[in-house]
């Protein structure tokens, strides 16, 4: 049988995961595939730390040449993470005619163009399920079975850490650092926790979702990102009794020919397809002009589903070699020269409705006076309760609007946090209405 | 741009789905491919019937050898449906060197083998994503990005009519029959419905997801069936007070070497990701050892969803004749001759837990007499409810067991329906349990 051989850039979490698949489903992708993937080269700076898994010494290096230079090597798998040197690793691996298979969102995000191009310049397949989702089969759906949609939007449940806090938060009322902390303590969060609280991680993977839906380049600093550390069980208990859960949403849409780009705490409906996707599951719901919404659920981190989409993909491009074609699909599922560089809405010309929370002290006349400032900046309330639960030692109240523009919203909360009633800054969060 | 020519054989519902997409998407399907895809053969009895849609008279014919035959055409599509002719024209366009698309699940399902094998004989793609899930992309994932896994078990939901009906029956508390006459009103019932209502669609579909995930070839005569016209409102009724909903799954699981293969209405957890797939939607939850679960969720059928999943097929079959590849993947992901015959599990040899419903007069001892029947077939009993809502001019008891041997519960609802105080005969419904 054809040996195809296989060799692995960073032996972490994700790369032992690689490793305990090649070694557990050997004989199955065999049969699948018509051929044997061999794991012939494994590259880290670390080779002597025992990963728990078989590995023989002698396909083990510090010297990535062996891997990305090394003509007996047929495909290369990336999961070193970060810019450097995985960027120029990858680049070299391209250049070589070797495909690449890398998890690596964060690359792709800030240097995917230019990894793209290379791939296309030397006809060979740059694959990265494991980016978008972890397991979850989104990318390969959007680029194949779903290709002959029109695609209007793609919202994601894309960070299993701030998913996993927020549920906590959501079912114990307690408050974020205290989650955080347990979320740490499990293994769900890291140590600096913040490229995933603040969502530059699931911003990450909105960059590669918006290029592969709308077929256009976004340059990374024209998403608008908003973190959860700022939550408050009292907002999610708040929300409850709105109806609304809040999940960190990563949101692409196409609204009159420009891009939306937004990761924020998003409050949806509880019956929302996404509303019960909890813990570290991740979700992305599609929205196509003929297959209409479609809604991909699974393990968006994890050593082991992170694994099955690396090695997903290597099966994948070893069927292009074997078939002999080389770059079968293009990264993106476009052809490069089709690619557009779209308009980015900015985040004030959103237009939707929102969740407001004031603090104040009860005193005549306050309701009258922030209702009056919404009312002069074009906002109508659709709900309010005034709370009688107590925090921070003032009297929340809460309300609900109609669709408003979002700089109307940011400009009332302006001048309601001068009146003297207000002891607190106020606070919005965005809601997302549409189910399907 | 190279144009590639996609004859269509059949020109109904799904066909007129197709043709709209080729109309509505084509500049950007181009933009995708890199090539253009002509529809430029439709093949139908009927040319003359006016389905909404544009079509160049030109291309309309009767004669499916202008399809099948003609040397012109790349890609063949069939959406004849039903067993002949389609089968042969699908043979004789496969013997041609044509890939073939095809939705047509029963000819797979019956005749998959035959099929298979012959377009692996002329080295073409047979593709078939619309067959199972209509628009959801579950073929491609499990055969693609999800292929390093071992699947342990495929559930589905996967015949819009019974869940349509089934959730009406659950949200309204109607009966079978008016929710089956409503779903013929609103077009989402055949007039005709045993197909669907018996579970043979679903039964098909499974057949092949079966084959997809286990590598294993499946009689269609062993996979056990079972509809949902016996259902009564009053047992979703009672499901909903143990905290189950009742949904008819298609369940495919591999268990020490032998596959089940069923399909029969079941009771899930409200909390199940299965649960809350709803009226004409579709879900499949997949179980990779590495992967863990994967839900996909969209619309399961209907003109525009299906041709989403046909035309996302003739896209992918056109890029491997872009590429020079030609069949690509396997029809069912395993090399034809590593697929195996593994034995099917007769449903008595079902281990798992039940619901119970018996209708009885209430005279003192028949609870008693009914449990140390259950007790004598090793059946032991988790939770009973004596319902106070009479049915039938009975008083039903109902009940949910722990694990047991389907062919012990059988035979103690023969002994049971024997008692004098049981007045109809009892009903039993599977239950499963598994989350994750």
């Amino acid at each position: 049988m054809k040996e195809i051989n296989v060799g692995l850039l960073g032996f972490g979490t994700v790369g032992s995961g690689v490793v305990r698949i090649f070694h557990r489903n050997c004989a199955l992708i065999e049969k699948r595939l018509g051929a044997t993937l061999k794991l012939a080269k494994i590259v880290d700076l670390d080779i002597e730390r025992d990963r728990g898994v078989a590995v023989d010494s002698a396909i083990l290096t510090t010297d990535a040449a062996q891997v990305v230079d090394n003509p007996d090597i047929d495909i290369v798998i990336e999961l070193i993470g970060g810019y450097e040197p995985a960027r120029e690793l990858v680049l070299r691996a391209l250049r070589n005619g070797k495909p690449v298979v890398t998890a690596n969102k964060a690359l792709l995000a800030l240097h995917g163009e230019e990894i793209y191009t290379e791939a296309a310049a030397n006809d060979v397949d740059i694959l990265f399920e494991a980016a978008v989702g972890g397991g979850i089969p989104v990318i390969t759906s959007i680029k194949e079975n779903l290709s002959a949609n029109k695609f209007s939007s793609a919202l994601g449940i894309l960070n299993g850490t701030c998913n996993y806090i927020l549920t906590r938060m959501t079912d114990e009322g307690e408050e974020f650092a205290d989650m955080l902390k347990e979320a740490q303590e499990k293994g769900f969060a890291e140590a600096d926790p913040a490229f995933d609280v603040d969502g530059i991680d699931a911003a990450h993977k909105l960059a590669i979702l918006i290029s592969l839906c709308f077929g256009t380049k976004i340059d990374f600093e024209d998403i608008y990102i908003e973190g959860i550390s700022h939550l408050s069980s009292v907002d999610i208990s708040f929300a409850g009794q709105f109806g609304y859960k809040i999940k960190l949403l990563a949101i692409g849409k196409i609204t009159g020919g420009a891009v939306e780009a937004r990761v924020h705490p998003t409050m949806i409906p509880i019956a929302h397809p996404l509303a019960d996707v909890d813990g570290v599951f991740n979700a992305v719901r599609l929205k196509g002009d003929f297959v209409g919404p479609v809604i991909l659920t699974g393990k968006g981190a994890g050593m082991d589903a992170t694994a099955s989409a690396v090695v997903g993909d290597v099966i994948s491009s070893a069927r292009d070699l074997l078939a002999g074609s080389k770059m079968r699909t293009s990264p993106l599922g476009y052809r490069t020269e089709a690619l557009e560089k779209l308009p980015v809405k900015a985040i004030t010309d959103l237009w939707g409705p929102y969740y407001l929370r004031f603090l104040i002290v009860d005193r005549p006349g306050v309701l009258g006076r922030i209702s009056t400032i919404l009312g002069n900046h074009d906002i109508s309330i659709s709900s309010m309760i005034q709370m009688s639960r107590s925090f921070k030692d003032a009297a929340p109240v809460v309300l609900t609007t109609h669709e408003a523009l979002e700089a109307n919203i940011r400009s009332a909360l302006y001048e309601i946090d001068l009146l003297e009633e207000v002891c607190h800054p106020s606070l919005f969060i965005r809601i997302e209405n549409e189910m399907e």
